[in-house]
């Protein structure tokens, strides 16, 4: 295998697609948000590339059996009466600086070949507590961007995110922006601790606003849902724990 | 040295060999099996082809004082009355994500020049405790060949192994599959936490099945036993700490 | 994106400018005195080259919602009646060995072709104590050019710093040297444990000597104000804990 | 500066020399006899290649002031009555594991450039506790090299050293045994918890015996006397710890 094989897996004629880019981040809120995209377009979605690199781990998932390489994957998403789109997925990051480098600019080269100018990196932004609104924030390649997206409901913060953001979807902003790409970041507030729906789904709804499509939240919702009663079970947990179990001082007592 | 060479040791011809890996990993499944399969059909293997590479370690190991360079090692073995073996052993998996693919490439490279078409990756897959029945689990490159490795014991689980197949072991079935080569990677259950010649042996009965030859298994079931002492020895240290170290609370009593 | 990108943001002539370096490192002393530099001689600086890499993390930063890729940035600076300037600055050093290597090559290149012949790599030298007298220690290409040097106030010692000098600030005297080029290291004596802008102060000073520029540095000893005030806080917060916190001692007392 | 660089800082003609190499590692028992070597032959030392890569480190060390990038240095040792000397000292191993593979080939090409055809690789082995007997363990390229090093008083083990040998070292061996080069590794036993002068000095005996030179051990002896102090002082300091410091039984008792 080269050190990049973009396979064609099929062909679908899009009219300036879109490019939303979800891999695995913080909270996770990317790729969740891309993967629901996805289903809830189920109808309207096509594979059409399969991105393998010697970049992406050593690595085969197993679903049923049968074994597939690490990949990065790319649906055609003819949305009706909306903006086409072109959906980026997979489960890994690239394991070296280099390797994002080049894992992102092959990404920009197979969606500019499906005529796509405009770029959303999907990704989460930790607060290090619960979140109780789910603001989303932004970054852009070019200034022009900012005001567009602040109508949809995005954010924009001096200086957030403090760390810049990293990975894939920085490089989009980064390399896409060399290239001229309208390229932005949309950034769901979680806590960074857990696999966040709400977080997606706020990410979502400005995505929405912006590329005028309509999906269904209902399973992101029951997800949601499933991790707020693993939190509130892990809490449940901790408050027995504090209950059960003598401290230092307790013992010195009893000693 | 270039950053990968072949050297060829011996030629022989073989009929569609079958090629069965075994390099080092979770409990040493895989490495065992093979290297107790090229001992035990010993007059009917011939090593034939060292691989070296920069991908592996910058190092030698010592046997009875000649140094041998890091490599990996291709045997070949004509079975009587069952099918030819190619046996790929060694001691070190590649340093590096790229180096896995370009090992693997390498590896596969070599097994077509003998004609071989069919792969058989072995490997463990850790439970985290003792095993009393030791399943083999399967994962393939193609859906038909599940069917037949189940007639010869396997078992297939709905997303199983839960972290995928990484190293060597999952690039053959990814970088197999794509050359449309027939790859399945046979992973006996084991503990994780010691060097399993039983999984080995659990491994190398569904290979005899399916591959039709026939091995002893004295000299795996005598490492087992010794493995045997050694764990009941650690559970009997165990126990005695648990009698003879007085317990925080203990102390406080005396204190 | 290539391996290396060098943009030209603007054309400026420089009579034999000398290259100065300051990117992070020991008490971010280079950065501190390069980025002072420029702003205060503002009126006379010219961001003249963007220097990207996938040697750099793959990044970007965001200040006012405008993502900016991981970059080195060269400022040219004509001095009114002084020696011209080719001030690099940046946020990352390389994330690899021979990255270094190749990061340096490409900003001793980009400075040779503005006619470059002199550079100096700014930095910390860390004491692991707090500073009272803040000396800036030396290392050169050449031995002709110590005497200068210690006219200037620079400070030379047998086997210091100990461990050498690493990253581009080393690298800018072996391949500057190499190259023929007058190359010196310039190290403030600091810490190692906090931002110092005193000792940033102390390079200037040898630099104005050395260059015959002028430079107001009343932005820099603000800051140095600000973080004796936290310096002085968290000794202030570490006296009470001495203080309110009873030893294990005292429990036993207690107890 | 291109991924390597040699210098060819003088030209020496050499009749058949032996390599030595002593680069850092375990103990320092290479390196310490390699410059141990040097120095002691000094009259008849002539430093004829400095050798620079992109697999260092990017470091300079600095010693009076002026700085020199990190390399590895071979010295020619014309030994009178005695066979002819390449001696390959530094301070670095490479960086990464296709580094080491990359430098150790460098090395054997300006070797052989110099019609060497044999290679000493020195190290020491540890042995994890402190030795009164400083044996010498060797490991070969051929087989036939054993019998007169051991009559040079090298002990051959069987699967000793258990690990293997890493580094440059071990890759003389393996990459120099491909080539056809007679290579030898000779390691000193040594704790492996310090610099080891005695261990040095026992490899160096036994070159002295198998290459034919002689040489004074008065400043490796005062040096291996330095460490005995620094040693026995830690031992004293322990000694001391022991009985000034109340074990947390003492203290119960005194609660």
């Amino acid at each position: 295998m080269d050190e990049l094989e973009v396979d064609a897996v099929a062909e679908v004629d899009l009219d300036e697609p879109a490019l939303i880019e979800g891999l695995p981040g913080v909270g996770h809120v990317g790729k969740l948000a891309a993967e629901h995209l996805i289903e809830e377009l189920d109808a309207e979605s096509t594979l059409v590339r399969r991105i393998h690199s010697r970049e992406f781990p050593p690595q085969v998932s197993v679903g049923d059996g049968v074994a597939e390489l690490a990949s990065a994957r790319l649906h055609a998403v003819t949305v009706p009466d909306g903006r086409d789109l072109l959906v980026l997925t997979g489960d890994h990051q690239a394991g070296s600086n280099a390797g994002h480098y080049v894992l992102t600019d092959a990404f920009l080269d197979v969606a500019e070949s499906f005529g796509a100018s405009e770029v959303y990196a999907l990704g989460g932004v930790p607060t290090g507590e619960l979140i109780e609104e789910y603001a989303v924030l932004g970054a852009v390649s070019h200034e022009g961007l900012i005001e567009p997206l602040e109508d949809a409901g995005v954010e924009f913060r001096e200086g957030e995110p403090a760390g810049g953001i990293v990975g894939v979807s920085g490089l989009l902003l980064g390399l896409g922006g060399r290239r001229g790409l309208d390229a932005a970041c949309l950034m769901g507030e979680t806590s960074g601790y857990l696999v966040d729906p709400k977080s997606a789904r706020a990410v979502l709804r400005v995505l929405e606003t912006r590329l005028e499509f309509t999906i269904d939240y209902g399973s992101l919702d029951e997800r949601a849902e499933e991790m707020e009663e693993v939190v509130g079970k892990i809490q449940e947990m901790e408050g027995q724990a504090a209950v059960d179990v003598p401290s230092d001082d307790d013992l010195r007592y009893i000693g």
